[in-house]
């Protein structure tokens, strides 16, 4: 029985399409100069989200940490959303190496961020400087921010005086499920993170971008950190393939809305997905998992839940074998 | 119109016992030997809180920093309650600098305790490994943790694996509230900090105390915070005076109560204090504290709402005088 | 007139079977499961080093200092030689970072070794707790340690306690030019960083490399640093064809030689290389780095000199055109 | 056989004045608000240095540190003599909780000050932001830099765009040794510390100093080390008192100079001190320093060297007396 991995979207492999285009990909090196694909994309990139500049960073990570980083002076108090994957799927680096102090906002209303950002006590002195934003917002299951609602939020940091950092790993999925321009999502942000490895099935790679001077400190902060990389041009080559794929995720979307209807459809406690993540309430979260892989189907644990994930590694078809596997198990 | 000063308990003023104490203090120097009088000081708290060694410390900042960067690897999770110093008052360290990624607990019970430091996803790789208490709790206005109730959120996070400081700044008054040794309120931690300066009156100085081999990096680690002096038994005399003002915390409490009442009597919304700290919700707070400080009552912002500290200063006709005072003004 | 690049040996771009390599690979998400090439890349590799385990990182920026952070607790102190990569090419990542307190030795013997992290006040109580070795040693021109004089630093740092790493970026280059076997120069180690990028040729990406059970730690410190890539083997193929390259350092080598010889017959003070590196003393060195441009020679500054750097890019009959060219400009 | 302590200055006692003056000092809580002898006390030091304002920290390790965490970015590169304090004596704060990368300067020279700290590789992209110098410098036996060689130090500094700190611990045995006022020795710096409780006297506290604006954040600063405290006013109240003694340290010059005359009178290999530090070469450190200890004459060690250091608490007939001991000993 071949397993069918809904695990994350992080498991697409390149395609033959991809792994051409890093075969021929014109290179240099990045480092010393600007390899000329790295530039190809990043270009491309900083256009699609309506920012002035973009750089590529070997993951997720690492750009929210160069971005959080440039951000927060140390001891610098920042906003997220509970469950973010700031505070809860970095490591810990927000704090300790990026300097912040998080506070994680239980309802992320325009409300809650003047609420709980707004105010400096001259006795305690801590000062709050920067909103996370992140979206989708994996943790909650892949639900969508709209351009309106990103709008107020941003606004209201803006009326504070805080800094908004996107977390956009999968902003590609809300622009899709939206139906909105991805500039839309990134309106009035000082930077923002995108993800080409997830929904878009890169090999390796996420961008970080904002403005040209945020930009220059970035590509600093990244060769600190150890990411700055050499004759990276052979993995650009398949973020600028990648890129081209963006309408396909209406197909994951669509995916994940089959999947979630089954389910239910066989009693299981799914909500509604937003995009193409799948969070299913079960008694035994452990039990969940392990039953599943013990029929071929890959989940993995977020929020206390089950989550499945659905991806371009992952057919029509494939989502109706797991639901029948699962319906024959129960 | 003589202030009165109800900001916060760390204004009293050292009384002419202590500073006679201060004046005819032996001394040494505490960095290159042991200064004998801070020697004594440091094994009298040791004593009493029924734990192997004790170090003095120039504010409770300090004692708290020091446990937290010796308990936390960089990165690492750990659990304070909603609201805590560590979290809000201490100018983010607990994060850039003792190298720690807080998460709040929003209702602390032994279950909530379980819930957010177990399990570590082997994706995520996040580590909890430390649970911070505080009794009394400032923010939540000065609230008693039982010694069952301190005993089972221990247990919680012994069943966890985790660490456990207490933020005790003012845990003499909740053994007084309790009528319960300060041991008892110490059982099964492994480090704990307690301040000289606010209820008992000294005019400078914290301790943070564990283990003897807590001990002993712990004043290396404030050596590197710039924490060591020299002749501190001047300070340190004032200590052990303070020391035995326990009792008189009984008074405070008092004050507390009848200012609360006194409060409720004409109308705000005063809930009764466990200890010395009444906490006031008023409809506008900036408003509320200017206007007590026109009458001469000097309060100060916290959760949002008016705190009331009563401290040694501060006699039961002060308490008379500020309730006539705003009952005059209302 | 082409330029003839002898910046550095990371200009080197992937050839055909390099490219055919990564177009072909077999790959996993490396931070869910173990991608397999990425796999045999990392097992090669510690076979060659003769450590138990090793692990694939961006760039040998991230290979340091994932180590160090990992020998460092906050705040001890380091040995490293004069001009090492990991003091004046690393952005201070070093200190900050990875929490330790460099100290430069000026002359790398072992009886330096010992006077300078011998002891330890306890009065300061500064903690000298390791050794970074650097071979080849860049800034002093791709000079070579030895297999006898590498074990006698070994034992002196052994002899005073210190852990010892190998920023063994280009210790390839050692291996050839010294003919030993890579493990002859690794030995008593517990950790070194090798680059699969710069005398090799890989695109992207260096190995750090000890114990399994600091390879466990050293994953989770590169997901921390963002340093986690999912489809890694498109890269790690990539490295596994640059492993069977070694020998053909050799030329390398061999041309480092003819351009020094070449240049010291037309005047100039150039030393006999050891490696690849030909570091050339000038009167005004931004001067000399904008002519030798101007003629289509690309030298970089290095320790106060012009360095040039053979790799797999430059030919023999590049090497004659360079002293052509710099012999016609005289 | 009393021992008598030359193994630093900061082993002075208070006496009956400052004893007397802490006794009575006036008080108030200089976290809420500005103690009124602390005040004084900054007031009168920001006067003696010619700067602007400055702030009372419990020791010299913390006033260096605040002054260092607020000059230099995380990974900025500093320069400093060898075997500065902040370099040797600080336990590393420098560096990782400051964010500064170190860089030795052997020889304290303008021309060395240019050499290591100008120009910025585009490829390294290490920044040198920092000069800090140490006037007395303990580390090279108190020796003392002029005022014209400070002016020169500061203008090459200037030059290449670095600020400059000035740890002045012992900037008073300077100042008396040659005679001139303290701000001659403090022309051009941005930030200096000075200590009270070295040969001043004082028990406890330095002071950090320069604009202004650098005191705001370096109140903010100290309180995140836990540096800020409530009723400092009895310290500073000492600190009041030990100002009045610098002209004291003519005595302690003299007591030293003594001291070596004796001690090279006997056959000791010991340079004439400049101030109040005496560097005795001796075959075997620790024997020396045993020895000593038998004969009651307490030392300390420092470079490899035996440091007596006088101080206050010490005689002419105490520095007679040494010499009688050690003579009788040899």
């Amino acid at each position: 029985m071949t397993p069918i991995d809904l695990r994350s979207d992080t498991v697409t492999r390149p395609d033959d399409e991809m792994r051409r285009a890093m075969a021929s990909a014109e290179v240099g090196d990045d480092v010393l100069d600007h390899d000329p694909t790295m530039a190809a994309l990043e270009e491309r990139v900083a256009a699609l989200l309506g920012v002035e500049a973009a750089l590529w960073v070997p993951s997720g990570s690492m750009g929210n940490l160069i971005a959080l980083y440039l951000h927060l002076q140390r001891g610098d108090r920042f906003l997220a959303p509970l469950g973010a994957h700031v505070l809860d799927a970095e490591l810990g680096t927000a704090a300790w190496l990026a300097g912040g102090m998080p506070h994680a906002l239980h309802s992320l209303t325009p409300e809650a961020v003047v609420a709980a950002g707004g105010g400096e006590s001259p006795y305690y002195g801590l000062r709050t400087t920067l909103l996370c934003l992140e979206n989708t917002h994996n943790a909650a299951g892949g639900t969508v921010t709209t351009a309106d609602g990103h709008a107020a939020l941003v606004a209201a940091a803006r009326s504070i005086g805080l800094a908004v950092h996107l977390d956009g790993a999968r902003l590609w999925n809300a622009s899709v499920a939206l139906g909105v321009e991805l500039r839309e999502l990134t309106a009035g942000v000082d930077t923002v993170q995108v993800c080409l490895s997830k929904a878009l099935g890169a090999p390796v790679g996420s961008v970080v971008a904002g403005s040209s001077s945020f930009v220059v400190e970035a590509r600093r902060v990244r060769k600190m950190l150890g990411g700055g990389v050499r004759q990276g041009g052979v993995l650009a080559a398949a973020g600028l393939v990648a890129l081209d794929r963006i309408p396909r995720l209406a197909q994951d979307h669509a995916n994940a809305s089959a999947l979630a209807a089954g389910l239910r459809s066989i009693g299981w406690d799914v909500p509604e997905p937003a995009t193409n993540i799948v969070l299913a309430s079960v008694p035994d979260l452990d039990k969940a998992l392990l039953s599943l892989r013990e029929i071929g189907v890959l989940a993995s644990p977020m929020s206390g839940k089950v989550r499945f994930v659905t991806h371009g590694d992952v057919s029509q078809a494939d989502i109706t074998e797991v639901l029948r596997r699962v319906g024959e198990r129960a």
